[in-house]
């Protein structure tokens, strides 16, 4: 294990949330808050930490898949421990537990809240809880390698273990330029949405703040009962088609860019992405329809709250807590499967599902032909099979991951549906789920074992199990193997 | 497809069938019930269809991997269809559905019923009810091939898609002698349990239902609140320790037998199924100390309980859906996981998550170091690659079908907990789940559309997924691949 090119990476990664931490310190300076000096200490203890950290130049640069993981899963965690002082400090969440589930929440764009009056928070802390979803939606990996001067080859490892998805294709040849390109298309999205939400009248606080959640695909609301506050059908419709652009593999962006837009909507995830919402949006509708609302209601809110749930933002308009079960298990399911890869949102990924349900289908064609020589292919290429193996291997680990927290949350005595879906929905990078932990519920009350476990599920659902899984492997960090 | 060969294997199967039901034909006269006519006529019905099925010879005897699976898949199917016949024609069982949901639960072994008044019914009805969970426990078609004068070696491919687990070995060179010595196993354990339930004083009928129903993981009791209303200490021993028996490999009993018994005990998947009863027992014993029992009755509803679930066989001495939340979760993982491979239970098999977790393991070691080789290895083996890929596959599909089938299941608006473990429940082969269809509940006020997508869940589970879902394969059935 190459430890100085790891403290090196990890330290500039903190004194870049330490300039991150600068917008919101300014923000509490134009509010004249007294979080400012919450924010001033913990840049100052990141700067520090930074600095202590890069002092030493290490001597071999490169970078070997398992420092890849190492770095990129202790600095979301160290990013996440510091993220959590202006909370903490500021004393508006007492618990240091909570602030560091709730800041955790914000990096991974879960969503899944402790807090019980969110009004009460002061804007500047509002405004970086919802930072650290932009910041952790993209990855800030990604950023450092976009802004640092030079960034070697071997970064391409880190960018694997950040970016979602069974495989990670750069978009050209130099790994500083797709960085840039992607932090550029997340840029002009962001905005364009922040514009959008400021012309339908929504103040311009809020449109940032929501911009930011949508574009992460978190879903901290500022609001006690989310979008729905703003009772705004238009906010309603902008804030779902862009949490569905924000959920599509931003590499077809890149593609629409350099004139390969027809080529783009060809792509099998897309339209998979696309049947699936529509699909869901049908049955729920349908559902509701027949239950709760009139038919344009019911569609209003069927569709909000499926490009809510399958992006894995958790944005609600309405408390789908009490739908009829056809509808929440439709949600449950969107909660598993989740948005695109490459997308900034969390979930176990269309692309995935398509592999896996491919490959389901292949197995029972081999049964029929043993003979036959059978592969799966998505847009018409065929998926290698260490690729289709990495994929079930994946799904299998994620469901037992899911079942073994389940497990240590249930020992808080909660019902079932409260148990397992704050599990999945943290995992998945959801926010709410079903019962007590639903869209007007939160996570305060789970006990801090449980708060650890969930915060764990959450870091392993957005970097995608192996970083998380790696650093608790006596075998990462046996001499034998360094 | 040769469907000569697929008719008249069917063919036989159907006869053997006809010649079972003499058994509970000879109980109805023996107790002079009025449903001996209703026998009758089934198993006129039977031999008939059976005869016209093998009234041709087929040229070509050759069975394939895909003949295999389809002759499993639809004698199954029709097996329970005619099994059905009897609660339907004597008017116990007045719904069509109903009488199929209950044979299909039989003979998949699952024990999931649809009777509100299980002791309303007559002793023969009874008999043949646990009578089908003695014959699917094992196998049918393994019986076929135990009994059939001359079975040629191709009908290894009907054994492979018969007998669960994620491969199949012959004990001996011959396929004919294998069955037999499994059944010869079989028989004389469930002898050795009837006698000595009978020798703890329980009535003789009793004995031989009982033993059925744990012969075959099965778990359809007599009395409605099943073996809690016999209220003997010495019967629940007896049964708990026979239904972890009747989970483990038979062919560890034939390893013993043939004098390898120091052999048989090092078997990984034997350690990890004992490793996994010990810890359940102990978390569910401590969960209950806290809150229901004291220490003994604690360790006895827990020891009975856990070897009633991991083996799949859904007895109950007490009502767990009351149970706490952490012994509740514990179940369910339990009905995930099943016994052990060439058992008669059901679930994912603990080879399986043997292979599961290593194989997750290793992915992790594999990102570690990128060009390290790294094996699965089960009982200091190397599992070859196709296994660890097929189970995998077999994983995921699993958890594919349980999420549409909850899905289907969800239309009839019951409760999350009812719906969810109802379809675990039964793709797992166990029974009871929890909420409405917990041990004192049962399926009874499903919708007829839940109901036979219960029993495809049941069939499914029990033939391990591939056949059930070939016959629904539009592939398997096209010329092309004829």
């Amino acid at each position: 294990m190459n430890y100085p090119t790891i403290f090196n990476n990890i330290g500039k990664i903190l004194i870049v949330e330490a300039l991150l931490l600068v917008f919101p310190a300014i923000g509490a300076l134009i509010y004249g808050e007294d979080t400012l000096i919450s924010f001033a200490l913990t840049i100052a203890a990141l700067a520090l930490t930074g600095m202590l950290c890069t002092r030493k130049k290490p001597k071999k640069a490169t970078i070997y898949a398992k420092e890849g993981y190492v770095i990129v899963a202790l600095s979301w965690i160290l990013m996440s421990l510091f993220g959590a002082l202006p909370f903490y400090f500021s004393g508006y969440i007492p618990s240091f537990t909570d602030a560091f589930f709730e800041t955790v929440s914000g990096f991974t764009t879960t969503g899944a809240t402790i807090i019980n009056d969110i009004e009460a928070l002061p804007k500047s802390l509002l405004f970086w809880r919802s930072f650290t979803h932009w910041i952790g939606g993209m990855g800030i990996l990604v950023f450092v390698i976009a802004i640092m001067p030079k960034t070697e080859n071997s970064s391409m490892h880190v960018m694997r273990a950040e970016v979602p998805g069974p495989t990670v294709g750069k978009l050209v040849s130099k790994l500083r330029a797709s960085a840039r390109i992607l932090y550029g298309i997340y840029c002009v999205l962001t905005a364009i949405e922040i514009v959008m939400l400021f012309a339908g009248g929504m103040p311009l606080f809020d449109c940032i703040v929501n911009s930011f959640a949508t574009a992460g695909t978190g879903g901290f609301g500022i609001l006690s009962n989310s979008i729905e506050g703003y009772n705004s059908i238009y906010a309603e419709i902008v804030i779902a088609v862009f949490m569905l652009i924000f959920g599509v593999n931003f590499n077809l962006y890149y593609m629409i860019l350099i004139k390969q837009g027809r080529q783009a909507l060809k792509s099998e995830e897309l339209r998979w992405y696309i049947g699936i919402v529509a699909a869901s949006v049908i049955v729920i509708a349908v559902s509701l329809i027949s239950t709760k609302h009139g038919v344009a209601d019911s569609f209003r809110y069927s569709f909000f709250q499926v490009a809510s749930i399958i992006t894995t933002t958790g944005f609600s308009t309405t408390n789908f807590d009490t739908w009829p079960m056809i509808a929440k298990f439709v949600m449950v399911f969107l909660m598993f499967i989740g948005a695109c890869a490459g997308s900034t949102g969390g979930g176990i990924k269309v692309s995935r599902l398509i592999i896996l349900i491919k490959s389901g289908l292949r197995d029972i064609k081999k049964a029929i032909n043993p003979r036959s020589i059978e592969t799966v292919k998505v847009d018409r290429r065929t998926v290698e099979e260490p690729v289709v193996k990495s994929v079930s291997v994946f799904f299998a680990t994620y469901i037992l991951i899911a079942a073994a927290s389940m497990f240590v949350v249930a020992i808080d005595g909660r019902d079932f549906t409260t148990t397992s879906t704050a599990v999945i929905a943290c995992i998945g990078n959801i926010g709410p789920g079903l019962g007590a932990v639903g869209p007007y519920g939160n996570f305060a009350d789970f006990s801090v074992l449980s708060k650890l476990v969930l915060c764990f599920d959450m870091l392993a659902g957005r970097l995608e199990l192996i970083p998380m899984l790696m650093i608790f492997s006596p075998y990462a960090w046996s001499r034998k193997y360094s």
